[in-house]
């Protein structure tokens, strides 16, 4: 896996010719989005109030192509929160991923993503969910997004940054091979790199963990920079949580993030 | 791994001698409550709707020493939910698993379990978790268990039923490992059979996917009889879903189910 980034002519690919690769349409849509709007930030709202996501959404919203939510550790989530987040998103032209990691079997997803306090499919764009369980997981995933006007697909768990994490080289091959045999609706990854190596790669790979500088924190959790993700190791997303919601000043630490993350994509597609 | 369970002489101790090798005082407390109740049957309530969570919890109380919750499924959940469940746990002597598979990195995973709607750790007794992430997601639910009232350990998922799920003989031995090595909250698995293989072995294993009959569902689902889990396979508990909650009669299900797997520990004791 350790070259698959570099080996690979894709990374020299802009995502406005990658999203003619993408074979989901939402897929296509943020390539398309990240392009136009000069970002690959996304940034991840790890707040447990609503009041703290739409701020983060409103402030930070220029600037990201997508918003990671983790809807489940906002205490008063109701379903003016989704509706507030889908008219920011318009707003400022970014998509909202809901970062659920969905892992249970087929049956069980479909009512975890659809129903339950949060209706995830009533207001999310894509989930993310971990090939674990097997293809149950995405077919329940897109059973879901069938019934929903607004969840248009979903990124596979490939790779994690969590120190001691069980995910090895076949583990990754099995998610990639999962993957493209369902295009219509994985339309890409959370992941350390880039994966696929073909040159026609349409996948979109989103890594999380992403600081200015390198490090861990108390819980496991290992750092990157934007230019180690998106120039060495081929990702197109930045995932960046407590380096732009912790800073004094959210909209300049997200201006930055956006700038760091998108010199790296330039230098990246001219080399 | 397939042999590990007829290996193992600690498929012959009973419930009461193997409570005495738990490290986890919930997991010590299960085994005693399985041998007092003369039960190893865990039911799915695996519905959308408050009422029938607790309509289930009250029927099938009786004869099940685990009842088995996804609150994210249930449309009305709230703090009343959580009160009443453990109101019934106490009134039928049975303990709450909120199978939430927590699969995310430490620090979120502290919140998944504290905070949001749900608010887990004020209700459950114990969660399930994927070893995935590696250890910081047991350290952030022990984290969640050290300020809750009634949360007291978790299992890990070492095994899925699920058709083409990702899970081989390498990711077993790790998710043993990271258990042993967390002995004091983690108490056991989600797992096909028996895994670990010393003769004290205090973990409790739950087999998910049990019905009186072999089988596969619609989305991937594939089904055990509660001979072969405890019988052959030298699981401890079964965990029914729609094989009690969709029969016409639940309580008569329960029992039926309860009778079963009874005699399949009685007779792998006596073997």
């Amino acid at each position: 896996v350790e070259e698959t980034a570099t080996n690979s002519k894709a990374t020299h690919l802009t995502y406005s010719t990658r999203s003619t690769f993408a074979a989901n349409a939402l897929g296509a849509k943020l390539f398309d989005l990240m392009q136009r709007k000069k970002t690959n930030l996304c940034v991840a709202a790890d707040v447990t109030s609503k009041v703290d996501v739409i701020r983060i959404a409103d402030t930070v919203g220029p600037f990201i192509c997508c918003l990671k939510t983790h809807c489940d550790i906002v205490a008063d989530w109701d379903a003016g929160a989704g509706q507030e987040l889908r008219a920011l998103a318009a707003k400022h032209d970014f998509i909202i991923f809901e970062d659920r990691k969905f892992a249970d079997i087929g049956n069980t997803v479909v009512n975890q993503c659809s129903h339950g306090l949060y209706k995830i499919a009533d207001w999310a764009d894509f989930v993310s969910a971990h090939s674990l369980p097997g293809p149950g997981v995405i077919e329940g995933l897109q059973k879901s997004a069938k019934d929903s006007q607004h969840l248009g697909g979903l990124v596979l768990l490939a790779q994690m940054s969590s120190k001691g994490n069980l995910i090895d080289q076949k583990y990754v091959e099995n998610t990639l091979a999962m993957a493209q045999a369902h295009r219509d609706v994985v339309f890409g990854f959370i992941s350390q790199q880039k994966l696929a190596s073909e040159p026609q790669d349409g996948f979109i790979y989103m890594t999380p963990g992403v600081k200015l500088e390198q490090g861990t924190d108390a819980l496991g959790q290992q750092y990157n920079t934007p230019e180690s993700a998106i120039g060495k190791k081929g990702s197109d997303v930045i995932i960046v949580g407590r380096g732009i919601i912790k800073a004094k000043n959210m909209a300049e630490a997200a201006k930055q993030y956006q700038a760091r993350g998108w010199a790296a994509y330039e230098a990246r597609v001219r080399a």
